[in-house]
Formats: structure tokens, sequence, C-alpha cells
């Protein structure tokens, strides 16, 4: 149960942001600008480094949500969002993004962890400043929306199915004030 | 040395910010509508929780720099800060902002840690929903600041007094954008 009094109808942060409306316009402001066409890194990969945060932060709204949103741009294939989470070294991405996962792994962690050998290896593969800075704001930025979410115990779907219709409307009108507040379309 | 190409002259936040001023406006945005007049929680019992969530994360910049803002509501009175960080338990603060603070604790170490205990105290000494929710989202929005600043290894100045002369800018003019980007006065 919520710790606050939430709109019961609304799952995971859009209850949050229900309730408080004026701190969720930053916020989705926010995660439109990371996820979404920033000018740097796929709207793929951004959506891979929140998933993968949200999934060490024991997030399963977020990790649940946003793995779909992934999943999306990815023709439906859920066995590489499985594989990001499980082992991404193991998986079939870049160089480039197993290097930025690896950075966002530390900043999960706290920001000291990141080491100069992580950014370097990540320069390597071919990631710009822009890169770098957007993978430790987007972990950082997870590390804030999860601890939002379960912090006060918001509502979480135990049916998949919720995060993939809902993911759909993500990935076609990206991440605006309405997604959050409009109800599940029936 | 930072990760990225910042600018050497701009310490902390505001080198990152100035980097890159697309996600500095939600995310000034975010901190004016947490920490000042935000129609609940005061600025100075905001700042402490934020200043007290930036010392748990080890965030020297930001616990420098909101405890420098935290000062400046408190006529001065550093020693409260300073319990804060050490013991808030002891600190001669309402019984209101010991628990809030207890939330924002159990917050900065996963969301998951925040028990209805913990709820139920808050409310036993006057917390509202709307101070509940600030408080997790102002320790969960630290969570963010303090990785953005140390994933990058922003700089971070060392001579205290820096951190007084912004903290009167920020006490009077908010976190504006301007806050970020403006050279620091001479």
């Amino acid at each position: 149960m919520p710790h606050i009094n939430v709109d019961e109808n609304l799952p995971g942060i859009r209850s949050l942001m229900a309730f408080s409306p004026k701190t969720a316009e930053p916020m989705s402001k926010l995660a439109n600008l990371l996820l979404r066409n920033n000018g740097g890194l796929s709207s793929t990969d951004s959506e891979l480094i929140a998933t993968y945060v949200s999934y060490l932060n024991d997030c399963f709204y977020c990790h649940q949500s946003h793995g779909a949103i992934a999943a999306c741009y990815l023709n439906g294939n859920k066995a590489l969002i499985e594989q990001v989470k499980k082992d991404y070294q193991l998986a079939d991405i870049s160089d480039k993004l197993k290097a930025l996962l690896g950075i966002a792994a530390s900043v999960q962690k706290g920001g000291k962890n990141v080491t100069p050998e992580q950014i370097e290896k990540a320069r390597e593969a071919g990631a710009t400043d822009k890169d770098i800075h957007d993978t430790v704001l987007i972990a950082a930025a997870f590390c804030m929306f999860n601890r939002y979410v379960d912090g006060l115990a918001a509502h979480t779907p135990g049916d998949l199915s919720t995060y993939e219709l809902r993911a759909k409307q993500v990935a076609e009108k990206g991440y605006g004030n309405h997604i959050y507040t409009e109800k599940q379309p029936s």
C-alpha cells in the first residue's frame, strides 16, 4: 500500500506525478530530454541504461516499464533486455554501450565509484563527452526515479502486459506530462 | 580532474549545468520547487534534508553548498548543521524534522528501506502527505544531484568561504538557471 494517499487507479510514478503535478513537470521534461532523441545516445541505448540501473536498484516498476519501452525500439526483442539485466557483457550490444553500462553501474553504487579507466575504455569504444555526461545523468536520474517510486511504496502492477501497453504510448509520444496523468487506455 | 571537458572556472554542478544547459533547466526548476517556498516544508527544513542526504552520499560539494544555504536561513548557525550531519537525533530541531530525516536516510540507502513505522512516526509528529512526499522526493533528487557531481568528478573547491558566497546568492534569488551559469561575484 502506498505510504501516502494517491489515486489507486494509477500505477507507479504516474500516481505520484498526479499527486504532485508541479514537480512532475520538470521530472517528465528531464526524462524526455535524456531518453528521447537527445542528439547523442540513441533512445534504445538510453532506455537500456535506464532499465539496467533500475534493475540494479531493484525497482520492479521502473525496470519493467523501461525494459518494455526498450523492447519497443528493439522490435520486441525481450531476450536482449533480460540478457542486459543478467550480464550485459554477454549481450549482443556494442562495445561502446557495454562501457557505458559499466559507468552507469558505478554511478548506481555512488558517484565516486566511476574510475578514469572506465571513462578511458568508453572513449576508446567511441564515446564522446556528451555520451559520458548523458550516461552519468541517466544513471543518476534513475537513482532518483527509482527511490521516488519505492520510497513512497507506489502501486506496482504484477501483470507484465500493462507495462507493454504503456510502453507503446511512450515510444510513440514521449514522456510528456500526459503520459503520467492520463488514464491507461482501455 | 573532471571526467569530461567542462569550464574549469565553474565549480561542482554549475560546470555540468553549463556543459548541458538543456538538462540544467528542469533540474534547476525541480530544485527550486523542492527547496524554496513549496507550500509545505520550510526552506530551512528542506535544505537540512538535502544537506543530510548529500552528507550520507559523501558528496562534499553538495553538503557544503546546501549546508551553507541552510546556515543562511538559520542566522549563521553552522553548529546546528554539523550536529544534524553528525547525529540529528541530538540536534535542536523539531520531532517532525527528526522523523523526516529518518525517512530521508532510508531513501538514501534505497526506496524500499522506508518502513510504515517511519511514516507513522512522522505523521504522529505532524507531517502531512505532502511533507512525506516532498521529503522522499528531496532525498531521491539529491541521490541524483550527488551522483551527477561525483560521477563526473566535477571540480570541488576546498575553500569553504566560496560556498558561503554562493549560498547568499541562492538564499536571495533561488535556484534559477542563472545560479549555475553566472560567474561567481568578484
